[in-house]
């Protein structure tokens, strides 16, 4: 047999969680090791979930008035250094262009690693009076962070993301739009890409740098370990001071504005990837599927049955509201077709074969639980949404049940450390919101402070590490 | 009077073309200098009409069943010397990327100028059977070329565009690929930008860096100079040899594949501005505005009018399959709000005052023409499409009158010549095909040979130069 007929091996999630991610992903077709250390290459299988998720974020986007712009990859070194915090959070990271047409430059420029600086001066040209504001603005971009360990999707040197930057009259308005924000992408995490996670406020070792306030959305993957969804930040006046960024009141009074940040990135991919799929490959939510239906004609040796193709081109126009796919191909097995798309984790596969046709009916198998059920043609059309309906919704069942399960109030820091070194997940705990406790937690036990939750309440307690007052009971976790 | 509210004075296009160009853009909110030499910031309303450019050209693409991926922006240097015209063509425009992470690099890394070697490298590990062909892939992306002297939109160090790269058993069916790509641009320049032009192959010395045959659509601008406004390449196998990319064909033996790219950039904006704009501003085409309606509610000295801003939310949600916008500002002018929309190119303006709202009428005003006209309200929704239409249509046949009158025959290198002097425009040309002409034409007129239309006759010529024998005319300009 060819090598690419060959049914595809994939290392199991249940053996070895770190492999078979890797191996999901490769074998899936999501993504490919670049050429170029730390980068890695969207194949369209992996692109088409981006612009899914793309898809329904900007319509969020826009519906909350914040319209799209871009601006340029390249920043002037000296901009970066404007906000001391900033410059300092991300120089370790920087890939910097020195030729540029031949010639060595006479400044330095940096590859955007995120674009505060240089769309923030723009801003400080475009802003001139309150009637300028809000300035709610987007851009869709790739950025480039250069890492010395690279996860495809995960962590790589460029990824893809969103950044929207926000400038307001008030601090009111723009912690009101912070915390939008930060609901749009739990929300996003919940309805479409059907992962529970726990939102709120990063402690200030943990905040971007430069910002007043970061809220987050941090999810638990399989292996116990903590991942950052997204940001969305409160930065006060501390880039429009440096910046020059002013305005002239309804009094007719110069001010200073208020700016908020938020973005959100290829990484969620990874998230799903690892938080859905299973020893058979990805388990993609129906919402956010480039493809939902896989159609596979069963031909029983008959390779050509016009009556088969005949009745599955039917099936096709009628699902013709769902994503669909028929996989015609004759050069492989049922088998090899049904393994392959498991692998790729479409979640509803549709099985029509001769007595299919007899009973004119079709058989349905999900992709989630594996269960096989035959529903009569009439019925399809309503049996398929309903089916569909729920997966979305086990899959996010069984992520609250995870992350529920995986949630553990500890009073004891020696618990603590053996959680660490057992099973890990998140740890609630009270903190006393020192940075040095912070620090020495994550030097013992590799856990790092990952969020205080939003609706956490102000508690009598003594920081699980050195024992003094502590208001509040923050999330710890591992964090990838 | 504060400095927003006065009335915006645009450079007149019909007094100087060329400082207009620049004025209107940013007078009317398109784009702006970046901060960085050479790059230009995509202000919203700038990037809405790329954003509907892409939107209409990536359903065209995915219908022709060529998928979206990424590939990385940096390209590792020595990929880029693999074919050795193309790194001879864009070697003098890179941007080199040295330091990452704080280190000097080993292996200098080139922001992409265009991915084919990247792409390539990767399709050699995809590409392993003829199962695998045509494999058809696209991306959006930016991309860098390192201009000495840039110009808004028409050429910038950094520019966004979408590159196809398709691979093909045969050169047929290559191609077959190249044609339906230029046409799929033809018509999108018609259909949609109202831009007339002339398309067919570039000549040799005019063709991408290493493509066998280059295809392109010339458009001709106002100022009777050309504007190449996309290109869509017959590689050969001049990727496929030296990048190793190998098939085992239907008969089981190895073979060498067949590729083409194709692309189309945000250069194409700036033939936009060009060629509809007049002296009071764009004109956008209704089939690629933003914003199609503006209506503007004429308050009459009453600043609160509940009947007539009720009036206005209705003939809102009567025009809810248009793109409308109300302007509802209180504290700008109508006379400042026709000046604005009118520089902004909204193509129809809708003004409802007492009057209308007394006889239940709307008053509606071209922008490309300047009619205006009375319709009952019942007619609203049949009258704004028809006029639309016929605005879209208008426009296109402005562009190709234009493109006529300026299209001429000439025999004579003595008429070539003064008419290059003068008004510019296509000249319709024998030449021999001998590139020493070419240069010659090039160095005495500033002319350079755009195309050769794709229907152009053999006929019987003499070489507008040299004199000597030539088979087909060709089309020479001056160009951007």
């Amino acid at each position: 047999m060819e090598k690419t007929l060959e049914k595809k091996q994939l290392i199991k999630k249940s053996e070895d969680f770190s492999k078979w991610y890797v191996d999901v992903i490769l074998k899936s077709g999501l993504a490919d090791y670049a050429p170029v250390k730390g980068c890695q290459v969207f194949r369209p299988y992996g692109f088409a979930i981006w612009e899914n998720i793309q898809r329904v974020l900007d319509e969020k986007i826009k519906k909350a008035g914040v319209k799209n712009a871009y601006f340029p990859l390249f920043i002037p070194e000296k901009f970066l250094k404007k906000e001391k915090e900033h410059v300092k959070g991300f120089s370790p990271e920087l890939a910097v262009v020195t030729i540029g047409g031949g010639k060595k430059l006479k400044e330095k420029l940096v590859v955007r690693p995120t674009s505060e600086t240089v769309i923030y001066e723009m801003y400080k040209k475009w802003i001139k009076s309150w009637r300028d504001l809000p300035l709610l603005i987007n851009q869709w971009c790739n950025v480039v962070r250069w890492e010395k360990r690279s996860r495809l999707f995960l962590r790589t040197t460029e990824f893809l993301w969103q950044e929207a930057h926000t400038v307001h009259e008030t601090h009111e308005e723009a912690i009101e739009e912070v915390m939008r924000a930060l609901k749009m992408y739990v929300d996003f995490y919940r309805d479409f890409l059907a992962i529970d996670g726990i939102f709120g406020k990063k402690s200030e070792s943990e905040k971007f740098p430069g910002a007043e306030k970061t809220y987050t959305y941090e999810m638990l993957m399989p292996d116990g370990k903590a991942l950052q969804g997204c940001t969305s930040h409160d930065l006060g006046q501390n880039f429009a001071k440096p910046f020059g960024i002013r305005f002239v009141g309804r009094d007719g009074k110069e001010k200073i504005p208020w700016q908020t940040c938020w973005g959100f990135s290829t990484r969620s991919i990874g998230a799903l990837i690892m938080v859905h799929g299973d020893d058979s490959g990805l388990i993609i939510p129906p919402k956010i599927a480039p493809i939902q239906i896989i159609i596979i004609p069963i031909f029983q040796g008959k390779p050509s049955d016009r009556i088969l193709e005949k009745k599955v081109k039917t099936l096709k126009s009628i699902l013709k509201d769902f994503k669909v796919k028929v996989d015609f191909r004759q050069e492989y097995s049922v088998g090899w077709k049904f393994n392959e798309w498991e692998l790729k984790g479409v979640p509803l596969r549709i099985e029509i074969g001769q007595k299919e046709v007899k009973e004119n009916k079709a058989t349905l198998v999900r992709r989630d639980n594996g269960e096989k059920y035959s529903v009569p043609l009439v019925a399809l059309v309503s049996e398929t949404k309903k089916t569909l309906d729920s997966i979305q919704k086990n899959l996010l069942e069984k992520s609250s049940k995870y992350l529920k399960e995986n949630t553990r109030e500890v009073f004891d820091y020696k618990e603590f450390q053996d959680i660490m070194k057992r099973n890990r997940g998140f740890l609630k705990v009270f903190w006393c919101e020192d940075p040095k406790c912070e620090e020495k937690i994550k030097a013992e036990t590799k856990a790092t402070n990952r969020v205080l939750p939003l609706n956490a309440l102000k508690e009598k307690g003594k920081c699980i590490y050195c024992g003094k007052k502590a208001t509040h009971r923050w999330i710890f976790a591992q964090a990838y």
